[in-house]
């Protein structure tokens, strides 16, 4: 089955220990999209402006992801600046122009409207409400979102989290919306809200799925190699949920497999800028460092 | 094998959101012990005042702990004081006395000599340097520290961990020990010391394992209950240490196993406040908790 995933297409300038890089593309969707092709087919719901070069919807399409929502407006496209210091878990904003994304209007072409699996990346809760009015009975929808909209737009956002299935969140987020600081805690306040199941991820720590009555925990894989860690929450988010929609299950095996190949593609992600990684990965790769993960965190003889 | 610990023997006056307690009995002996004796005989090296109340040492020996080697001197007991606030991580230290501990010279019972597992928890690292002194042979060495050693006697520890088999230290000591941020670089600079296995405690985020070809990472029990997160560490070294001593083998599965009694023991120990869990706490226990620990960490089928 295939997947829809709304989200941002996005000129990314970074900068980290390791290096510095200028308008490189990035955004939540397309983060998402470069984990999730390897198990499905995606369908990028997105705007950009005049100046995006052609050459990154060329290298999208090449990618097999299939582009027919993305709209290209009148203005600017949004563009991101961010710093990353000694802790590399966080970014400072340095810039966010939004661009076309301020007056996004998302459309669904029609051969797209009866696509079972959605993901809702980070972007105006509004816009992944409205998105779900196009759609005629979506399987399973996952929604991720931040603590802006969290601040602002509170009330749209939890509206929204009535309609969704899996609400994927980072620990922060999960705090900031529920009060809680346990965690436990606040992924079943998030669940109250909604989403029968609840994935926060805690960055270098790995992720905490929560639905009631799994509850399982799995640590991020050991690296020494983080260069830039953009991205790296919607790369998961892309293996969670182009697993999911390559599957007919949703089972314990099927979520934590899910989860495995998510937090596998996400530790490709931070080893390089932007998607200097993830636009070359396989399935191969994925399966060859699953198998290497695989010793680190199996704790009873399999 | 029986086990021995150095370390201290405390009151403790501890706040948190959930309550206040005065001048419970603590120190990272007696926490350590509290999980090691579920698993081998336990024999303390401590110092205590005159004015340490004698049922303490009474419940100590109802717990099977050998008490021979703790000494009663004139003067007053260790005592600490400590307070957490929202994040139940990190306590803040509101009083630290040393008395009887600022002179302290630990001796061994001659019959103790020859005991082949040692834990040297949380004290000054010229007194762990003198204990290994009293023993013949030892198989197993554990080390224990915290950032003020770090700071104020960074040689001695030094010069310590070059004996030592097993160093455990938390994520903000292995930093500040090796100026990495990172953690797979923070035990490999701390390996490189000395111990061939370096554990890293992360509290609610689990432990990760470090030995030359072998990286592994656990979570911690997930659990909404933490009332008192005093002694976590030592009681994870002990369910660590104390299955490590019961067990002749210190391979790959050894290693694993002893890492998970050590995390459901520190599980317990949260719970409440001191020792009012632990103190109680059976293998059975241990061993209940384990089965249900499994489903949330094993994400192979096994």
């Amino acid at each position: 089955m295939s997947l829809i995933v709304l989200g941002t297409l996005a000129l990314d300038t970074v900068k980290t220990p390791f290096g510095k890089r200028t308008e490189m593309l990035g955004g939540s969707a397309v983060h998402f999209s470069m984990s999730a092709r390897l198990f499905t087919g995606v369908n990028l719901v997105a705007v950009v402006g005049k100046d995006f070069p052609a050459r990154h919807i060329d290298f999208l399409r090449r990618k097999k992801v299939v582009t027919s929502s993305v709209i290209v407006a009148e203005g600017k496209t949004f563009r991101w600046e961010g710093e990353y210091r000694g802790d590399l878990n966080s970014a400072l904003t340095l810039n966010t122009r939004l661009g076309v994304l301020s007056a996004f209007n998302p459309v669904v072409a029609s051969h797209q409207r009866k696509i079972k699996n959605v993901f809702l990346a980070n972007i105006d809760p509004d816009l992944q409400q409205r998105l779900l009015t196009y759609l005629h009975a979506p399987r399973l929808i996952g929604v991720d979102s931040m603590n802006f909209w969290i601040e602002h737009k509170r009330a749209s956002l939890l509206k929204l989290l009535k309609k969704a299935h899996i609400y994927v969140a980072n620990d922060q987020e999960a705090r900031s919306l529920t009060g809680e600081h346990n965690l436990i805690k606040a992924a079943r306040g998030l669940s109250a809200f909604g989403p029968a199941m609840v994935l926060i991820k805690k960055g270098e720590h790995g992720v905490l799925f929560y639905a009631q009555k799994l509850i399982f925990s799995l640590p991020a894989y050991p690296t020494d190699k983080v260069i830039d860690p953009t991205g790296a929450g919607d790369t998961f988010a892309g293996g969670l949920m182009g697993y999911l929609a390559s599957t007919k299950k949703l089972d314990e095996a099927a979520l934590k497999r899910a989860i495995l190949y998510g937090t596998v593609a996400a530790s490709f992600n931070v080893e390089a800028f932007g998607l200097e990684r993830t636009a070359r990965l396989s399935r191969a790769d994925l399966d060859r460092r699953l198998a290497r993960f695989r010793r680190c965190v199996s704790f009873w003889k399999s």
